[in-house]
């Protein structure tokens, strides 16, 4: 093996961030671009996004979503028509003021998000609540002028989903709201192999111009969250100021209820930084774009790169599967390549496993070795692929339990993340300016008041006095 | 049958235009937003897209491209770096000039195409020969700052695909560049159900910065071309002042051979343009978001919305179907939305025909009604559907022969213009000059130099000298 090849990667555990980096690069998920916090993401990196949209959309539909899509450019009025949601987006925004040689009388913004523009199209299309709901998503890019960037995980622009729709009821809309939620967790956990903490965002962490914002959170391989979706019910914070209004079954005027929801291109950050270890990423067999590699050995014997060639042949019916005959590479190159770029089972296959009937192949979670009879080995494969998806899983949620630590005072709060990283578990009265504080003393932010909640105390951990809430806590992405 | 609903759309011989934006918004493809040129794409007419997408998106990847994600800014130094392409494109962008608050150091703009983008990446990635070919494409939108503006066919943004790829040699890049006109050609062929001219563009209509571009044209309903897609050899033309470089076999540097080609949203407005009628829409079975509609007759009578559900349970499974228990409009009613909205079939079925076991369907191409035996309905479904697109095909094609006649001199060139519309087949001497006093005197441009070639006369049809290449042309879109 050549080991220099692995060294490479800065150590996991020593300089997460510059793995982190080294990872995207190596892997060739993504690069920089001339443009800072603009990525190009390279197609190794986009076929996964391309898994995650195939699988999200086909779950949308099913919950009766269509899409559509709408303009990326928003005038600046249209921007500034709900309160909250202008001062939370108007700092981060990318201005057009020129267009064909002209100066715009109007500068349009390049979308942060696209509620003003469904707003303004729904108020247009809306009139009957025979016409409700309204179900619709667009995959698309958007733009946020983030000040820090790192790839995937804070670019200036990302890709994304952004579904909006509008009900009849506040109860249609709620319930809608949390079905979302329940696609994206179980995207990330069955698709992705990352178990979610589901619950409400206090007021502070909340969407823009939102009456509540739900989240999915999920825990790195250094203990820090990566907020994973979010899901906003808005009341009719936007249907008033945009007039979406319909004809009741009462034959009144009443305004919509309003929804939306997003998941991006971030996920792919989470996932490198679930899962990577030493040897680079680390991708679950049913994301991974390339789920099995045969690297023939000494291929220049007689009839191994043939062997090798049929064994793909074999396989491509079932499975996502790559054949490298380059020539220029050692089999141990090529080994260090594939783990490198997460590729979850290895086929070794030379003379020897040729006249055996046999060959070899390596997980690459755990680098068991597995002989199996070449009759056998579709049945062996979807086995293992399946163990490899649920180890994957298991291996995240373990570590998820390890890093969970409950406070019930600021010195165990401090310590436990100090030690521990991950997540706290602590009460909490309720009240932003102790939110703040927690912050401004140990750098976590609330992640989320979790659906389950268990009473750790009856006293906030910060002031003291009377908390019925449990919040989870941590450091963030 | 309610007339008055058909009424409400202009008629399509009275004025083509009116008529054309009638569909676009009665039959909810999309809608004009707040600001002049951008279109919101509505869930009806991005399925047709999705429905594109999802055909030509496996044939390339068949090719062996892959897809990826570029940024959506473009520096200003960067589109400068080739010149005919900054000359071509410059006067058409749109400027984003402010970020986050701050005015940029250099301005962005938002790509009209991403030559320069990929470009430069490719300049990064690429080392020896063992890399090539690059065979990439991107799904996305782009800004073009077009003055006259029409849905879908000429709109500021637009959707698309552009694939951008470097090899080895000259040849494999020429071949590339024609493989890929003729997955365009057989996705409008087949899919779209609409015959396309092939060949090449005259220096005048190629691409800011092409050696060549081929291109696929298409005639309308009103006789007028639409260029459906295009295909650019770019030589050396970018590589070089990208540096686009490689060690090739002999180890000397030597720059890639380059290729793109981009079809987008327009592929619409032609599908509404070549096959609708004075009833609305006309949409060709394989792309059609919705392939069979079912509407009970009398659904108040006992057992027909039952035995209409029953139906649709038995059809979805092998069509895209949709049933109309809509209780607030009559049959005919809605039989005239859905022959609007182009739906290839609908099937009607009332208390008699469940007694007999039957229903009727009707062919929205040309309203042929069939009964059919339930029994033998999924059969018959396949074949009709089948029909139908054989059928939307060769109407098409049956008026490209009809409208495409020959000009020997400027006299019949202008006459038959006049007469037909449609393409015009002359000779040309290969002078430019030629080409713009045609288009001063008839209004009509070169559509290609078919690959076909025809020897007409041999003599300009302009000018008179000697000329060898019979170019088509006509008025376009």
């Amino acid at each position: 093996m050549n080991k220099d090849f692995v060294k490479e990667i800065t150590n996991i555990e020593e300089d997460f961030a510059q793995w982190y980096t080294d990872i995207v690069l190596k892997a060739e998920l993504a690069d920089y671009t001339s443009v800072k916090g603009f990525i190009a993401i390279r197609p190794y990196g986009y076929a996964i996004w391309e898994n995650i949209q195939k699988y999200m959309d086909s779950k949308f539909k099913k919950h009766g979503v269509k899409n559509l899509s709408m303009p990326v450019l928003i005038p600046e009025s249209l921007l500034q028509k709900e309160k909250d949601h202008v001062e939370g987006f108007a700092p981060e925004v990318a201005w057009v003021t020129v267009g064909g040689g002209e100066k715009l009388e109007e500068r349009l913004c390049v979308r942060p998000t696209s509620e003003t523009i469904f707003s303004t199209m729904y108020s247009k299309w809306l009139s009957s609540w025979r016409d409700l709901p309204y179900l619709y998503n667009q995959w698309c890019n958007v733009l946020r002028w983030e000040k820090e960037t790192r790839p995937f995980l804070r670019s200036r622009e990302f890709l994304w989903q952004e579904g909006h729709t509008i009900h009849e009821t506040e109860e249609e809309a709620k319930r809608f709201t949390l079905e979302m939620l329940d696609v994206y967790a179980e995207t990330i956990e069955n698709l992705l192999a990352m178990p979610v903490l589901k619950g409400q965002k206090t007021k502070t962490e909340q969407f823009a111009g939102a009456e509540a914002t739900y989240t999915v959170e999920t825990l790195m391989h250094d203990g820090r969250a990566l907020q994973a979706g979010t899901s906003h019910y808005f009341g009719q914070n936007f249907s008033k100021p945009f007039d979406i209004k319909f004809q009741n079954r009462q034959g009144e005027e009443e305004y919509a209820y309003q929804t939306s929801w997003g998941t991006s291109t971030r996920l792919i950050g989470g996932v490198i930084m679930a899962h990577g270890d030493n040897r680079g990423l680390k991708l679950p067999p049913k994301v991974a774009p390339i789920q099995i590699v045969i690297v023939p050995i000494a291929m220049h014997k007689e009839g191994v790169k043939e062997a090798a060639q049929e064994l793909y042949k074999k396989l491509e019916k079932n499975y996502r599967v790559e054949l490298d005959i380059r020539e220029q590479y050692s089999p141990g190159y090529k080994f260090n390549d594939w783990e490198m770029k997460g590729v979850p089972v290895r086929i070794e296959i030379g003379p020897r496993d040729i006249e055996a009937n046999k060959c070899i192949i390596v997980r690459r979670d755990n680098l068991e070795k597995i002989e199996v009879e070449l009759s056998n080995l579709n049945e062996k494969l979807e086995e293992v692929l399946e163990l490899i998806q649920k180890n994957m899983y298991d291996e995240c949620k373990k570590r998820v339990i390890e890093k969970t630590t409950i406070a019930k005072n600021m010195d165990e709060f401090s310590n436990n993340l100090q030690q521990n990283q991950g997540y706290i578990k602590a009460m909490w009265c309720g009240d932003a300016e102790c939110e703040e504080k927690i912050h401004e003393i140990t750098g976590a932010k609330s992640r989320c008041i979790p659906f389950e909640q268990e009473q750790i105390s009856d006293k906030c951990v910060c002031c003291g006095k009377p908390a019925k809430k449990m919040v989870v806590w941590g450091r963030q992405y």
